[in-house]
């Protein structure tokens, strides 16, 4: 019962132009109602074919008995009818000629035999007849680039170059909601469900060609093809970042994983050699997926293991420092040239070492000409800057106006002023990184907001902690090394770029 | 020179009735400046005596060109001028009669030796005459029930019932603002800078017997007076919460702290069991910090390590079991009695095991019901709950109004009964912890504003991510574990409660 990637018909899963919804409906609350707004609110551009036997209309459009019933070709369907409604309703589709089929609808292999049985069915029926099944059990699948959103939560999306696919549809949903958090626009999503027909392993190789997508991501529990990941990723040559979080690590993870998706989870040990060999980058934990994404979309490459450290306050240099021993990644002693240079910058009392501590130095004069002399000296290949001058947040009161002795008009004067200088240090950033190709990792006590604003802005992410900026950076390197060991030669045009 | 804290005046400097500001400036941008603007803006109802040479009048009171001529008694001294202006500063106030002197100024040992003769000179003169020092190289203090905002940031504060000593300022004020937007008031903070005189331990032993803390939260780079922590530690007997983050951890930390205050960072080793002897929580992140804190000021302390596992989604619940088994919490299997509860309340296709998949079900009237079946199990010391049913989300755009057919206000209507629900559920979860006596640890993809909400009103923390839930039940559960071990005799009026 297995399907080669290429006889996939990838580009009508993403790019249907016309698509029947069985099991459409009006009730508020149902899987039927809740998705399929979301097509409509996804704006998809193609033909829209409700079925539902109980409804002659429905969202102000004819309603279908059943999918024979409509006249038109219909090139995918998505199916929300209960596990055992889905096999006539897949003999249907067949008859009409669709290409692909979603099964939303759950209690298939993922809840013991008999759904196994019944989901065997399904497959060996589509698969004679040439019809492809994305799931069961699945929360739907996105495409930005073909305004389809195909998906159970009602997330307002916005397009770019992240795609994910996910063995669970929460997480995955999850990481999209992330990303937009974070500014981050998405490309495609696909909640793989139970891979009863299409499996990860196929997504990525779609995925890999792909030209709007310049980061993959995936959620694992198991792979069920492994050999053939290995071989997509030793002939990708880390050409494009996959990030991978990869669930199922324990017995007790493997024994919850066995009753989501039906998988067994295979040995933690393979996975991570496997990854290591590739170049694929491991994230440990839910929020470094965002971070990691938010790295590998915002930075250049760094070419080495050397940082220089640049803070605002003592504290998170010594916290920054152990974490980058810990991590394997070198804070070198400052050249006499970048000592003399900062010297020069900083109070007398600075830090006189790497870590640069600018003794809470608040002179937006001073600041970008700090940085220059770290990012720009050869013995880094990348920086971290801890905070930094912003005393915007001393004029926010405007109580202070009068007690200060200050006017009003004064303050708010000043406020701009300092909040332009903001904005011109980001600026300033975002240019050294061009200029210096390396990256600078910034981490500040930022809202999500701030996060976002400074992605869509100057096309950075920021950290919201040392210990995040550092786990990236040494990730990136991992990435970098392994890169260059597999030989840049099929570097091809769909690789990820820095996006300056 | 040392002082004994018995002899350190904690009340007058937490409670001053007068304080002069030696340094005072009214040039925006200068510490004199924005450290007194802060002082004003925090309402200190006590006297204010601005003293700079320079000035007749400032802030619209009146000026003095030296401490000596304020006419009143002084209480507090407050010093942001120069390092070298510092000595015959310190000459005036003790010849004042101040209680305590809070030095800002930078420059001292933390520089090298001609600083740390410098700050010997003022500790050996201040000791002799009786007037405490607090830093040098201090960001100040902070007292939410006296008024006092002595701090170099602009932080709108609210009192509360956590307590920070900080030896970075920054770290400090770092962990206050991050209780803040969780909506976790503060008690006191503390940025020691340098401790010529008054060490952390000193704060600490005032802390434990301060009323108004009911967790004390310490970042750290080293302890100068080791033994005597220790002994405190050993006396308190777990009766008080002591979160600490530790750093200068590595070589590369040890050395930047050398640089930062002048300390001797010492063994990770001896530290780490220290604080596994005593019941003192070690936050191994910097994000640790604010969860821990969330975690010991929200729910009662688990009695034991034997956790619930409810998701909304399959995913979630993987990683949430790899986590647990990583930590060594476990996940017993299902009694009959709570299996029968639950299948008579899920769709057949749950997942019939612990964690207890809820296989997407919006419900609202099961919801409550399948926690309650959770907590109340005797099975379980602690619940982790993994997202809920929050369709408020597919009612969010307006523009599905019209789109699904149903009316606007018929939109606003489901709305606003679900958020009532939402509401109701969350009240639900505040009572089952009181009624069943068990931390209920809620993961959602929240805002801070949310969290921050949540705290506010139903007065528990919400965490982020799976990972971090389960780091903080972990802690909660040693700390149990240690208190019960060093026996609960000595459980005090002030110690930390359960607050519902």
């Amino acid at each position: 019962m297995q399907i080669t990637s290429t006889k996939i018909n990838f580009e009508k899963l993403f790019h249907p132009d016309s698509l029947a919804f069985i099991g459409a409906s009006p009730v508020p609350g149902k899987w039927g109602f809740i998705i399929f707004a979301n097509i409509l609110r996804g704006g998809f551009q193609g033909k829209i074919y409700p079925v539902n036997p109980g409804y002659a209309n429905l969202f102000g459009m004819p309603c279908y008995p059943s999918i024979s019933a409509v006249r038109e070709k219909v090139e995918l369907a998505v199916i929300t009818v209960p596990a055992k409604n889905v096999p006539p309703v897949i003999d249907e589709c067949i008859a009409k000629g669709v290409i692909n089929a979603i099964i939303i609808t759950s209690d298939f292999s993922e809840t013991g035999s008999e759904g196994a049985l019944l989901e065997q069915k399904i497959v060996e029926k589509s698969l004679s007849a040439g019809m492809t099944i994305v799931g069961p059990n699945t929360m739907g699948v996105f495409n930005a680039y073909g305004k389809l959103n195909i998906l159970m939560p009602p997330i307002k999306t916005e397009s770019g170059y992240v795609s994910i696919v996910s063995q669970s549809g929460n997480v995955g949903t999850q990481i999209m909601s992330e990303c937009l958090k974070h500014g981050i626009g998405i490309s495609k999503l696909i909640s793989s469900g139970n891979e009863a027909m299409i499996k990860c392993e196929d997504y990525i190789s779609y995925l890999i060609k792909d030209k709007t997508t310049r980061i993959i991501v995936m959620y694992i529990e198991s792979l069920k093809a492994g050999r053939r990941f290995i071989e997509i990723c030793r002939d990708l040559k880390a050409a494009k970042p996959i990030i991978i979080y990869k669930s199922g690590k324990t017995e007790g993870g493997k024994s919850a994983a066995a009753s989501h998706t039906g998988a067994m989870a295979g040995s933690t040990e393979i996975y991570k050699s496997v990854f290591k060999q590739y170049g694929i980058i491991e994230a440990e934990s839910t929020e470094e997926i965002i971070d990691l994404i938010g790295g590998f979309m915002s930075f250049p490459i760094p070419r080495g293991n050397r940082v220089g450290i640049i803070t605002i306050g003592g504290g998170w240099g010594v916290i920054t420092a152990d974490e980058c021993e810990n991590h394997d990644l070198k804070l070198p002693d400052l050249s006499v040239d970048v000592y003399n240079k900062l010297d020069k910058l900083l109070p007398r009392y600075w830090s006189k070492r790497n870590p640069v501590d600018m003794v809470a130095v608040l002179s937006m004069e001073i600041y970008p000409k700090i940085i220059e002399a770290v990012v720009s000296w050869d013995g880094v290949d990348s920086v971290i800057s801890l905070g930094g001058p912003s005393p915007a947040g001393f004029f926010q009161y405007d109580d202070m106006a009068d007690k200060s002795g200050i006017k009003k008009e004064q303050v708010a004067l000043i406020s701009e002023k300092i909040h332009e200088q903001i904005n011109e240090r980001k600026k300033i950033v975002s240019e050294f990184m061009k200029k210096y190709d390396k990256p600078i990792l910034h981490v500040e006590m930022s809202t999500a907001e701030d996060i976002r604003q400074n992605m869509k802005k100057y096309n950075y992410t920021t950290f919201m902690s040392p210990e995040r900026a550092v786990r990236v950076l040494k990730k990136m390197v991992d990435f970098s090394k392994a890169r260059d060991r597999m030989n840049k030669s099929n570097y091809s045009e769909c690789v990820s770029k820095p996006r300056f």
